[in-house]
């Protein structure tokens, strides 16, 4: 199925954490978001002998798997590690920039085919002016998407 | 401490929940919302041997506790129950409706001191909305800022 | 393996939404479950940027993939969407109806090659019960299981 | 408000721990419970610096709050513990023993201003009644439910 | 990709519970561990009708698939079951045991192509240390780093 | 209760968020700590209509309560918060450096009555000597607490 949408294949890295201190557990998703990892997110999971443990999980590009199993080796308390190849849906991405009371800001917009289904805010970028101007985060997305829908 | 925000005080009540099927659980929130709970929410919690359980908190005001704690107690495995009170901030509240493409919508402001620091389109409001026009709740939400926003 | 299960091939859709208000969430699992879907789920995770957010899980039939999609990515704030196809072991299923005093119940039974290994009082009938009764909807599963183990 | 119920005060103990490996987290739930607990349970949490943790829950009687903080401040990590005393509610407990074709069950009844509002099969009792017959516990449970419902 | 790493496949189950106790989903982890899987995890996942449910994860080798299906069938509510093959990466595993002032303690190392990358004291081993000498499982682990550390 | 732990008295603030993209509650952390909060944790919670939201907890000095509720009313979409007084046990806190072949290293140690009860490597000490040396944070800990260990 591609219905439309751009396709590729990504490769999913998982593991069980059940004897590594949240402190380093927590330090090793900066080091493999710095190494390229697509993606790393923690989910809490419970495992035997009433452990309140963590699944590691990151989302790679194929070619990038090695090097962050290193990483996830060499940082962690893991003796295995499972992999899987996935493929992903996604859409096309076009960046605009929008004038707002709090200055330029960027609007990520995802295309399906050619027409938008997604405007977003970008994070970075509103944060900045969050920081710029000593205004509310909720209130320079609210401005960002305020101008885009403003404009002809 | 006040601090500019009215205050109020409310009860809390919690319980363990370790052998009651979810589906039942499930089933118990709207009674209780429907009993005239303030809030109701469950909370993911592990328990002894191995037991994957949840707690359920409510609030409410005090002189709807006991009726609450009824409900609990008849439809849940809850043999106790812990009972707490709690003083609250909370701003003032005032609703104010906003002229879309999507039709009207109604906005929640929140003030202190008079001063409106919070605007959050209603969700009800939103929700009819989208069912009435077809188009995502996101968008309606969207529109009903920028209009908010526009406003002189 | 099938070891006498039946079996079968389905898709599940994920994606991670670290940009999405609860609000909306929520909404769309009665959407994408009025669209078709077998099963939707969210899973607490924990992304970059210290975000509290949120897997979507959805399982579906391969032909409803598409569509599928195509809600959550007009839906909700999903730039990507991970695809698999995961194989299934199912328990053939069966109703009956059981004499109760709260009123007639459907029992779900599951049976593997032709023997019931599975007994479940179906949630939709116990819940009309309960609301005809007023009794907890606990009394209802408990009188449906014995009138179900009563049988001759 | 009593309404009704059995009334007590109790203490809950609670710590968040974001340097302590699950194995060890895990194995100190047993010895509070060991050293006379009411309750411990683990709910995750996520602290700062992206530390996927936990918070530490526990219950118990004011007379054992000493003892028990003293092994949460020599078996863990924490530097800090948080005390409280709550209210709590509870049914007045009650034993039955009731026949089935695994053999005799204890089933716990909760009564509120002595009626039966509750009824649970003991845990312990329809474990070994599982391991004695080799039949699922969940048809033990069952069975427990439907002898008692049968009874004149 | 390998990476210098062994490799293997394995089999993963999985299941969402909405409608079994925790108390019975607690004691289901023990038997499947029982009968020969290689990991049992819950996740904590919200379903539908507001159902605070629990995703069952099982690991194992392809050829216990079958019976741990069946433990699984036959022990829980659950009426369908994923099934997934996926490879692992793993490191080689080798045990030696180191003396400390709290008796010998068992060591496991994780090598990859020969090279110590993981150092991890046992948990029995330590837990075992900890009873003898009514010494926080903490000092145990510290101790027999240092004991390791300290080798020439 | 003090039992020879040094105690105090601190606020905990609370809300549930059910109307904020994780974007924007990740980003609330920050400021909160920036601003003084003692300490500032999310838990995974379920509200309802479906809705997988978020409970913010903030701990702090009562001297600094308001200031950290104008933030949060400010920056989060809540309309309201609990604020409770909660007493605190405490060890006395000392800090050491140790000497590894990573550098010098400094560990907490935590005192009841004048003896040493915890012993924990800093995290921004080791962290530090992590990006210095190129080595795993984990190596960093142990050898710290293997120093520790063997001093006189």
């Amino acid at each position: 199925m591609a219905g439309g949408y751009d396709t590729d294949i990504v490769t999913r890295l998982e593991t069980n954490l059940d004897d590594l201190s949240p402190e380093i557990t927590g330090a090793v998703m900066e080091k493999l978001l710095a190494a390229g990892a697509l993606d790393v997110w923690f989910t809490p999971i419970q495992m035997k002998k009433s452990r309140p443990a963590v699944q590691l999980s990151v989302l790679c590009e194929e070619a990038r798997a090695e090097s962050l199993a290193d990483i996830i080796f060499t940082e962690t308390s893991a003796f295995g590690l499972r992999m899987e190849k996935i493929a992903r849906l996604k859409l096309e991405r076009r960046f605009e920039t929008v004038t707002t009371k709090f200055g330029d800001i960027s609007v990520k917009l995802g295309l399906k085919q050619g027409r938008i289904i997604q405007t977003a805010p970008e994070f970075a970028s509103c944060l900045s002016a969050s920081e710029r101007t000593g205004q509310p985060l909720r209130a320079i997305y609210a401005a960002a998407l305020a101008a885009y829908a403003a404009q002809p």
